[in-house]
Protein backbone atom coordinates (compact mmCIF):
# COMPACT_ATOMS: atom_id res chain seq x y z
CA UNK A 1 0.00 0.00 0.00
CA UNK A 2 1.15 3.41 -0.92
CA UNK A 3 0.67 6.84 1.11
CA UNK A 4 1.38 9.72 0.84
CA UNK A 5 3.53 12.27 3.54
CA UNK A 6 3.33 15.32 2.86
CA UNK A 7 5.36 18.31 4.20
CA UNK A 8 9.02 19.85 4.17
CA UNK A 9 9.84 18.64 7.63
CA UNK A 10 7.95 15.17 6.82
CA UNK A 11 9.44 14.62 4.04
CA UNK A 12 12.82 15.87 4.52
CA UNK A 13 13.02 13.51 8.01
CA UNK A 14 12.14 10.98 5.87
CA UNK A 15 14.38 10.87 3.14
CA UNK A 16 17.18 11.60 5.26
CA UNK A 17 16.37 8.66 7.30
CA UNK A 18 14.56 5.81 5.45
CA UNK A 19 15.12 6.93 1.43
CA UNK A 20 14.31 3.36 0.41
CA UNK A 21 10.82 3.52 1.18
CA UNK A 22 10.13 6.63 -0.95
CA UNK A 23 8.86 5.86 -4.32
CA UNK A 24 8.68 9.16 -5.76
CA UNK A 25 8.43 12.92 -4.90
CA UNK A 26 6.56 15.66 -6.04
CA UNK A 27 7.95 19.15 -5.76
CA UNK A 28 6.28 22.62 -6.64
CA UNK A 29 8.99 25.22 -8.14
CA UNK A 30 9.11 26.71 -4.36
CA UNK A 31 10.53 23.38 -2.94
CA UNK A 32 12.48 22.45 -5.81
CA UNK A 33 15.86 23.80 -4.61
CA UNK A 34 15.88 21.72 -1.52
CA UNK A 35 13.91 18.63 -2.56
CA UNK A 36 15.04 18.11 -6.02
CA UNK A 37 18.94 17.55 -5.09
CA UNK A 38 17.73 15.32 -1.75
CA UNK A 39 16.06 12.75 -3.59
CA UNK A 40 18.21 12.71 -6.63
CA UNK A 41 21.11 11.95 -4.09
CA UNK A 42 18.75 8.91 -3.55
CA UNK A 43 18.11 8.15 -6.98
CA UNK A 44 14.24 8.82 -6.49
CA UNK A 45 12.20 10.00 -9.32
CA UNK A 46 11.23 13.41 -9.22
CA UNK A 47 7.96 15.12 -10.76
CA UNK A 48 6.82 18.40 -10.82
CA UNK A 49 3.71 19.40 -8.86
CA UNK A 50 0.88 20.49 -10.07
CA UNK A 51 -1.57 23.00 -8.37
CA UNK A 52 -4.57 20.82 -6.93
CA UNK A 53 -3.00 17.38 -8.12
CA UNK A 54 -3.06 15.85 -4.92
CA UNK A 55 -6.55 17.58 -3.61
CA UNK A 56 -8.36 14.21 -3.18
CA UNK A 57 -5.64 12.16 -2.14
CA UNK A 58 -4.61 14.85 0.49
CA UNK A 59 -8.49 15.93 1.39
CA UNK A 60 -7.16 19.36 1.05
CA UNK A 61 -4.22 19.49 3.97
CA UNK A 62 -1.06 21.48 2.99
CA UNK A 63 1.67 20.11 1.69
CA UNK A 64 4.12 23.12 1.37
CA UNK A 65 5.06 21.94 -1.94
CA UNK A 66 6.44 18.78 -1.55
CA UNK A 67 4.82 15.26 -0.94
CA UNK A 68 6.37 11.98 -1.10
CA UNK A 69 4.64 8.55 -2.44
CA UNK A 70 5.69 6.37 0.42
CA UNK A 71 5.34 2.29 1.07
CA UNK A 72 3.76 2.31 4.60
CA UNK A 73 4.34 -1.72 4.33
CA UNK A 74 6.48 -3.45 6.44
CA UNK A 75 6.69 -0.22 8.86
CA UNK A 76 4.86 -2.03 11.28
CA UNK A 77 6.95 -4.36 13.13
CA UNK A 78 6.46 -7.48 14.97
CA UNK A 79 6.44 -7.56 18.93
CA UNK A 80 8.26 -10.81 19.14
CA UNK A 81 11.05 -9.62 17.00
CA UNK A 82 11.36 -6.20 18.47
CA UNK A 83 11.09 -6.63 21.90
CA UNK A 84 12.97 -9.98 21.58
CA UNK A 85 16.32 -7.57 20.17
CA UNK A 86 15.78 -4.45 22.09
CA UNK A 87 18.71 -3.97 24.87
CA UNK A 88 15.89 -2.92 27.70
CA UNK A 89 17.87 -0.63 30.51
CA UNK A 90 16.45 1.62 33.74
CA UNK A 91 17.33 3.87 30.84
CA UNK A 92 14.72 2.39 28.24
CA UNK A 93 10.97 2.88 27.68
CA UNK A 94 8.06 2.22 25.57
CA UNK A 95 4.98 4.15 25.19
CA UNK A 96 1.35 1.82 24.56
CA UNK A 97 -1.44 3.80 22.57
CA UNK A 98 -4.64 2.55 24.11
CA UNK A 99 -7.94 3.73 21.88
CA UNK A 100 -6.62 6.77 20.81
CA UNK A 101 -8.92 7.39 18.04
CA UNK A 102 -7.83 10.87 16.09
CA UNK A 103 -5.14 10.41 13.91
CA UNK A 104 -3.35 14.10 14.94
CA UNK A 105 -3.25 12.41 18.67
CA UNK A 106 -1.37 9.49 17.36
CA UNK A 107 1.05 11.32 15.45
CA UNK A 108 1.73 13.85 17.95
CA UNK A 109 2.52 11.26 20.12
CA UNK A 110 4.80 9.79 18.35
CA UNK A 111 6.59 13.09 17.45
CA UNK A 112 7.22 13.41 21.30
CA UNK A 113 7.92 9.81 22.00
CA UNK A 114 10.79 10.30 19.46
CA UNK A 115 11.96 13.79 20.65
CA UNK A 116 12.32 12.28 24.33
CA UNK A 117 14.25 9.42 23.40
CA UNK A 118 11.85 6.54 23.56
CA UNK A 119 12.54 3.08 22.21
CA UNK A 120 9.16 2.74 20.60
CA UNK A 121 5.40 3.10 20.19
CA UNK A 122 2.97 0.22 20.55
CA UNK A 123 -0.12 0.35 18.43
CA UNK A 124 -2.88 -1.99 19.04
CA UNK A 125 -3.91 -3.36 15.76
CA UNK A 126 -7.97 -3.12 16.80
CA UNK A 127 -9.71 0.05 17.83
CA UNK A 128 -6.74 2.13 17.29
CA UNK A 129 -6.02 4.76 14.49
CA UNK A 130 -3.84 2.81 12.26
CA UNK A 131 -0.80 4.73 10.38
CA UNK A 132 -1.55 6.99 7.79
CA UNK A 133 -0.43 9.82 5.40
CA UNK A 134 -1.90 12.48 8.06
CA UNK A 135 -0.54 10.46 10.70
CA UNK A 136 2.78 10.53 9.54
CA UNK A 137 2.23 14.44 8.80
CA UNK A 138 1.00 15.03 12.37
CA UNK A 139 4.37 13.16 13.70
CA UNK A 140 6.39 15.55 11.84
CA UNK A 141 7.90 12.22 9.79
CA UNK A 142 8.64 10.48 12.67
CA UNK A 143 6.77 7.59 12.44
CA UNK A 144 10.08 6.36 10.62
CA UNK A 145 12.59 7.20 13.35
CA UNK A 146 11.06 5.27 15.95
CA UNK A 147 9.62 1.71 15.98
CA UNK A 148 5.96 1.26 15.23
CA UNK A 149 5.19 -1.90 17.19
CA UNK A 150 1.82 -3.85 16.43
CA UNK A 151 0.35 -5.77 19.20
CA UNK A 152 -2.80 -7.74 19.25
CA UNK A 153 -3.67 -8.19 22.57
CA UNK A 154 -2.73 -5.10 24.60
CA UNK A 155 -3.31 -7.26 27.97
CA UNK A 156 -0.94 -10.16 27.19
CA UNK A 157 1.78 -7.61 25.18
CA UNK A 158 1.43 -5.60 29.01
CA UNK A 159 1.92 -9.07 30.96
CA UNK A 160 4.64 -10.19 28.53
CA UNK A 161 6.35 -6.43 28.99
CA UNK A 162 5.79 -6.87 33.17
CA UNK A 163 7.81 -10.06 33.13
CA UNK A 164 10.83 -8.68 31.08
CA UNK A 165 10.77 -6.48 34.27
CA UNK A 166 9.40 -3.05 33.13
CA UNK A 167 6.90 -1.07 34.85
CA UNK A 168 3.39 -0.17 33.36
CA UNK A 169 2.47 3.26 33.71
CA UNK A 170 -1.07 4.57 33.05
CA UNK A 171 -1.95 8.32 32.76
CA UNK A 172 -4.88 8.89 34.39
CA UNK A 173 -6.57 11.99 35.66
CA UNK A 174 -7.09 10.48 39.12
CA UNK A 175 -4.15 8.74 39.22
CA UNK A 176 -2.41 8.09 42.93
CA UNK A 177 0.94 9.22 42.56
CA UNK A 178 1.28 12.56 41.13
CA UNK A 179 3.96 12.74 38.15
CA UNK A 180 6.49 15.21 39.88
CA UNK A 181 7.20 12.91 42.87
CA UNK A 182 7.84 10.20 40.42
CA UNK A 183 11.13 8.34 40.40
CA UNK A 184 11.52 6.39 37.22
CA UNK A 185 14.34 3.97 37.44
CA UNK A 186 13.07 1.12 35.98
CA UNK A 187 12.41 0.45 32.03
CA UNK A 188 8.81 1.82 31.65
CA UNK A 189 6.39 1.83 29.42
CA UNK A 190 3.62 4.29 29.56
CA UNK A 191 -0.14 3.56 28.78
CA UNK A 192 -1.91 6.56 27.05
CA UNK A 193 -5.42 6.34 26.82
CA UNK A 194 -8.19 9.14 24.88
CA UNK A 195 -8.54 11.98 26.70
CA UNK A 196 -12.37 12.15 27.11
CA UNK A 197 -12.96 7.94 28.03
CA UNK A 198 -8.97 7.23 29.57
CA UNK A 199 -7.81 4.01 29.46
CA UNK A 200 -10.16 0.58 28.95
CA UNK A 201 -11.08 -0.55 32.64
CA UNK A 202 -9.17 -3.69 31.81
CA UNK A 203 -6.12 -2.13 31.05
CA UNK A 204 -6.00 -0.08 33.67
CA UNK A 205 -5.92 -2.38 36.43
CA UNK A 206 -2.64 -4.17 34.36
CA UNK A 207 -0.81 -0.97 35.73
CA UNK A 208 1.71 -0.82 38.46
CA UNK A 209 1.27 3.16 38.97
CA UNK A 210 -1.30 5.36 38.04
CA UNK A 211 0.63 8.71 37.33
CA UNK A 212 -1.92 12.03 37.39
CA UNK A 213 -0.03 15.30 36.37
CA UNK A 214 -1.12 18.20 38.67
CA UNK A 215 -3.32 20.64 37.57
CA UNK A 216 -5.43 24.01 38.69
CA UNK A 217 -8.80 22.78 39.63
CA UNK A 218 -10.59 24.30 37.36
CA UNK A 219 -9.23 22.47 34.08
CA UNK A 220 -11.14 19.32 33.39
CA UNK A 221 -8.26 17.55 31.68
CA UNK A 222 -5.77 18.13 28.91
CA UNK A 223 -5.45 17.00 25.34
CA UNK A 224 -3.85 13.50 25.17
CA UNK A 225 -1.04 14.09 23.34
CA UNK A 226 -0.22 17.46 25.42
CA UNK A 227 -0.55 15.03 28.61
CA UNK A 228 1.81 12.41 27.01
CA UNK A 229 4.62 14.70 25.66
CA UNK A 230 4.15 15.86 29.58
CA UNK A 231 4.80 12.81 31.18
CA UNK A 232 7.92 11.50 28.29
CA UNK A 233 9.73 15.03 29.08
CA UNK A 234 9.23 14.25 32.84
CA UNK A 235 10.86 10.66 32.33
CA UNK A 236 13.73 11.52 29.74
CA UNK A 237 14.66 14.63 32.16
CA UNK A 238 15.83 11.95 34.72
CA UNK A 239 17.10 9.60 32.12
CA UNK A 240 19.31 12.56 29.60
CA UNK A 241 21.38 9.62 28.22
CA UNK A 242 18.17 8.47 26.31
CA UNK A 243 18.78 11.43 24.59
CA UNK A 244 21.93 12.69 24.34
CA UNK A 245 23.51 10.41 22.03
CA UNK B 1 -19.19 40.96 18.27
CA UNK B 2 -20.84 37.89 18.93
CA UNK B 3 -18.50 34.41 18.44
CA UNK B 4 -20.18 31.05 18.85
CA UNK B 5 -18.01 28.44 21.35
CA UNK B 6 -18.85 24.51 20.99
CA UNK B 7 -17.93 21.54 22.23
CA UNK B 8 -18.82 19.94 25.40
CA UNK B 9 -16.28 20.75 27.07
CA UNK B 10 -15.73 24.51 26.00
CA UNK B 11 -19.58 25.05 26.49
CA UNK B 12 -19.69 23.17 29.65
CA UNK B 13 -16.36 25.05 31.38
CA UNK B 14 -18.16 28.28 30.31
CA UNK B 15 -21.36 28.33 31.52
CA UNK B 16 -20.13 27.11 34.94
CA UNK B 17 -16.92 29.93 34.98
CA UNK B 18 -18.67 32.97 33.04
CA UNK B 19 -22.72 32.74 32.25
CA UNK B 20 -23.14 35.97 31.94
CA UNK B 21 -21.01 36.27 28.47
CA UNK B 22 -23.05 33.39 27.19
CA UNK B 23 -26.34 34.91 25.18
CA UNK B 24 -28.22 31.88 23.83
CA UNK B 25 -26.76 28.39 23.90
CA UNK B 26 -28.11 25.86 20.88
CA UNK B 27 -28.17 21.61 21.55
CA UNK B 28 -29.32 19.18 19.76
CA UNK B 29 -31.64 16.39 21.45
CA UNK B 30 -28.64 14.25 22.37
CA UNK B 31 -27.10 17.45 24.29
CA UNK B 32 -30.76 18.44 26.13
CA UNK B 33 -30.33 16.68 29.56
CA UNK B 34 -27.22 17.84 30.00
CA UNK B 35 -27.14 21.67 28.97
CA UNK B 36 -30.16 22.39 29.00
CA UNK B 37 -31.03 22.82 32.80
CA UNK B 38 -27.44 24.50 33.11
CA UNK B 39 -28.50 27.29 30.52
CA UNK B 40 -31.47 27.70 32.23
CA UNK B 41 -29.96 28.23 35.79
CA UNK B 42 -28.59 30.93 34.33
CA UNK B 43 -31.82 32.44 32.77
CA UNK B 44 -29.68 31.82 28.85
CA UNK B 45 -32.40 31.06 26.31
CA UNK B 46 -31.93 27.37 24.86
CA UNK B 47 -32.70 27.00 21.80
CA UNK B 48 -32.98 23.37 19.22
CA UNK B 49 -30.17 22.82 17.39
CA UNK B 50 -30.63 21.78 13.71
CA UNK B 51 -28.58 19.64 11.83
CA UNK B 52 -26.51 22.22 9.47
CA UNK B 53 -28.10 25.03 11.24
CA UNK B 54 -24.23 26.56 11.64
CA UNK B 55 -21.98 25.09 9.13
CA UNK B 56 -21.12 28.19 8.08
CA UNK B 57 -20.04 29.89 11.24
CA UNK B 58 -18.11 26.95 12.59
CA UNK B 59 -16.55 26.04 9.27
CA UNK B 60 -18.04 22.44 9.63
CA UNK B 61 -16.38 21.71 12.95
CA UNK B 62 -17.82 19.10 15.06
CA UNK B 63 -19.96 20.83 17.64
CA UNK B 64 -20.50 17.82 19.58
CA UNK B 65 -24.40 18.73 20.04
CA UNK B 66 -23.79 22.33 21.71
CA UNK B 67 -23.43 25.79 20.66
CA UNK B 68 -22.97 28.90 22.77
CA UNK B 69 -23.36 32.35 21.29
CA UNK B 70 -21.10 34.10 23.15
CA UNK B 71 -20.07 37.69 23.47
CA UNK B 72 -16.16 38.17 23.13
CA UNK B 73 -15.57 41.81 23.99
CA UNK B 74 -13.97 42.43 27.24
CA UNK B 75 -12.40 38.98 27.13
CA UNK B 76 -9.22 40.95 26.45
CA UNK B 77 -8.10 42.81 29.83
CA UNK B 78 -5.79 46.12 29.44
CA UNK B 79 -2.36 44.95 30.53
CA UNK B 80 -1.57 48.08 32.87
CA UNK B 81 -4.83 47.13 34.96
CA UNK B 82 -3.65 43.33 34.87
CA UNK B 83 -0.36 43.84 35.88
CA UNK B 84 -1.11 46.55 38.90
CA UNK B 85 -3.53 43.73 40.37
CA UNK B 86 -1.27 41.21 40.03
CA UNK B 87 -0.02 40.45 43.39
CA UNK B 88 2.95 38.78 42.05
CA UNK B 89 5.33 35.81 44.01
CA UNK B 90 7.89 33.20 42.81
CA UNK B 91 4.98 31.48 42.25
CA UNK B 92 3.82 33.60 39.74
CA UNK B 93 4.07 33.13 35.94
CA UNK B 94 3.12 34.89 32.59
CA UNK B 95 3.01 33.40 28.95
CA UNK B 96 3.47 35.73 26.50
CA UNK B 97 2.85 34.70 22.68
CA UNK B 98 5.19 36.05 19.70
CA UNK B 99 3.68 35.86 16.63
CA UNK B 100 2.15 32.19 17.46
CA UNK B 101 -0.66 32.40 14.22
CA UNK B 102 -2.58 29.21 13.96
CA UNK B 103 -5.43 29.54 16.44
CA UNK B 104 -4.78 25.54 17.31
CA UNK B 105 -1.55 26.46 18.70
CA UNK B 106 -3.13 29.30 20.91
CA UNK B 107 -5.50 27.66 22.38
CA UNK B 108 -3.60 24.65 23.44
CA UNK B 109 -1.07 27.23 24.74
CA UNK B 110 -3.96 29.02 26.89
CA UNK B 111 -5.59 25.43 27.79
CA UNK B 112 -1.78 24.34 29.48
CA UNK B 113 -1.78 27.99 31.02
CA UNK B 114 -4.74 27.23 33.06
CA UNK B 115 -3.85 23.65 33.89
CA UNK B 116 -0.35 24.59 35.18
CA UNK B 117 -1.42 27.35 36.98
CA UNK B 118 -0.37 30.74 35.09
CA UNK B 119 -1.42 33.76 36.45
CA UNK B 120 -2.02 35.10 32.27
CA UNK B 121 -1.33 34.78 29.20
CA UNK B 122 -0.12 38.47 27.43
CA UNK B 123 -1.15 38.21 23.52
CA UNK B 124 0.32 40.68 21.13
CA UNK B 125 -2.35 43.08 19.24
CA UNK B 126 -0.12 42.51 16.03
CA UNK B 127 1.14 39.79 14.22
CA UNK B 128 -0.76 37.11 16.23
CA UNK B 129 -3.70 34.92 16.10
CA UNK B 130 -6.27 36.81 17.96
CA UNK B 131 -9.24 35.10 20.39
CA UNK B 132 -11.99 33.30 18.02
CA UNK B 133 -13.66 30.97 18.37
CA UNK B 134 -11.87 28.67 16.99
CA UNK B 135 -9.52 29.46 19.77
CA UNK B 136 -12.04 29.03 22.46
CA UNK B 137 -12.50 25.69 21.00
CA UNK B 138 -9.04 24.58 20.87
CA UNK B 139 -8.53 25.89 24.50
CA UNK B 140 -11.35 23.80 25.83
CA UNK B 141 -13.06 27.20 26.77
CA UNK B 142 -9.93 28.03 29.25
CA UNK B 143 -9.74 31.32 27.87
CA UNK B 144 -12.22 31.87 30.18
CA UNK B 145 -10.99 31.11 33.15
CA UNK B 146 -7.11 32.20 32.48
CA UNK B 147 -6.71 36.13 32.46
CA UNK B 148 -6.25 36.71 28.59
CA UNK B 149 -3.97 40.31 28.28
CA UNK B 150 -3.52 42.56 25.57
CA UNK B 151 -0.13 44.03 24.86
CA UNK B 152 0.49 46.32 22.23
CA UNK B 153 4.58 46.20 22.37
CA UNK B 154 6.35 43.17 23.37
CA UNK B 155 9.32 44.83 23.81
CA UNK B 156 8.40 47.89 26.05
CA UNK B 157 6.10 44.88 28.06
CA UNK B 158 9.16 42.53 28.44
CA UNK B 159 11.28 45.79 29.70
CA UNK B 160 8.15 46.90 32.14
CA UNK B 161 7.51 43.09 33.42
CA UNK B 162 11.82 42.85 34.32
CA UNK B 163 10.89 46.00 36.52
CA UNK B 164 8.18 44.40 38.43
CA UNK B 165 10.96 41.15 39.07
CA UNK B 166 9.96 39.14 36.31
CA UNK B 167 12.49 36.88 34.63
CA UNK B 168 12.64 36.48 30.81
CA UNK B 169 12.92 32.89 29.92
CA UNK B 170 12.23 32.49 25.90
CA UNK B 171 11.75 29.00 24.65
CA UNK B 172 14.22 28.12 22.34
CA UNK B 173 15.45 24.99 20.42
CA UNK B 174 19.19 26.63 20.84
CA UNK B 175 18.92 27.92 24.16
CA UNK B 176 21.88 27.71 26.60
CA UNK B 177 20.09 26.66 29.22
CA UNK B 178 18.30 22.84 29.59
CA UNK B 179 14.85 22.68 31.16
CA UNK B 180 15.57 19.49 33.35
CA UNK B 181 18.49 22.21 35.28
CA UNK B 182 16.88 24.68 35.54
CA UNK B 183 15.40 26.04 38.92
CA UNK B 184 12.62 28.62 39.09
CA UNK B 185 12.98 30.83 41.96
CA UNK B 186 11.71 34.22 40.83
CA UNK B 187 8.74 35.25 38.92
CA UNK B 188 8.76 34.23 35.73
CA UNK B 189 7.61 34.77 32.07
CA UNK B 190 7.28 32.23 29.15
CA UNK B 191 8.07 33.82 25.82
CA UNK B 192 6.95 31.12 23.35
CA UNK B 193 7.52 31.69 19.31
CA UNK B 194 6.55 29.87 16.59
CA UNK B 195 7.71 26.46 16.03
CA UNK B 196 8.96 27.27 12.65
CA UNK B 197 11.05 31.02 13.40
CA UNK B 198 11.03 31.10 16.93
CA UNK B 199 10.76 33.92 18.97
CA UNK B 200 12.01 37.63 16.92
CA UNK B 201 14.96 38.51 16.86
CA UNK B 202 14.22 41.80 19.62
CA UNK B 203 12.19 39.63 21.84
CA UNK B 204 14.90 36.93 22.43
CA UNK B 205 17.43 39.36 22.74
CA UNK B 206 15.78 41.06 25.90
CA UNK B 207 15.17 37.16 27.39
CA UNK B 208 17.32 36.91 30.37
CA UNK B 209 17.57 32.81 29.96
CA UNK B 210 16.88 31.13 26.75
CA UNK B 211 15.54 27.46 27.48
CA UNK B 212 15.98 24.07 25.33
CA UNK B 213 14.18 21.49 26.04
CA UNK B 214 17.23 18.42 25.60
CA UNK B 215 15.43 16.23 22.47
CA UNK B 216 16.67 13.52 20.71
CA UNK B 217 19.70 14.51 17.69
CA UNK B 218 17.13 13.16 15.33
CA UNK B 219 14.15 15.12 16.08
CA UNK B 220 14.29 18.78 14.56
CA UNK B 221 11.29 20.39 17.27
CA UNK B 222 8.32 20.20 18.75
CA UNK B 223 5.16 21.81 18.38
CA UNK B 224 5.41 25.04 20.14
CA UNK B 225 2.03 24.38 21.86
CA UNK B 226 4.12 20.80 23.18
CA UNK B 227 7.07 22.91 24.07
CA UNK B 228 4.88 25.58 26.14
CA UNK B 229 3.01 22.85 27.65
CA UNK B 230 6.32 20.75 28.55
CA UNK B 231 7.82 23.88 29.62
CA UNK B 232 4.88 25.13 31.94
CA UNK B 233 4.41 21.61 33.15
CA UNK B 234 8.39 21.81 34.74
CA UNK B 235 7.98 24.78 36.35
CA UNK B 236 4.86 24.44 37.79
CA UNK B 237 5.99 21.07 39.54
CA UNK B 238 8.14 23.12 41.09
CA UNK B 239 5.15 25.56 42.14
CA UNK B 240 2.90 22.82 43.03
CA UNK B 241 0.76 26.12 44.75
CA UNK B 242 -0.34 27.24 41.55
CA UNK B 243 -1.97 24.40 41.03
CA UNK B 244 -2.96 23.06 44.78
CA UNK B 245 -5.42 25.44 45.85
Amino acid sequence: MNSYIYGRHAVRTLLESDPQRVHRVYVSVTAESEFKPLAQRHHIPVEPLAGHQFDKELEGAIHQGVIARVAIEGLMRDYHQFIGSLESSPSSSLVLLNEITDPHNVGAIVRSAAAFGVSGVLLPVHNQAPITGAVAKASAGTVFLVPIVAISNENQTILDLKKRGFWIYGLAGDGANALPDEKFDAPAVFVVGSEGEGMRAKTREHCDILLRIPMHPAVESLNASVSAAVVLSAWSSQHPEAVNL
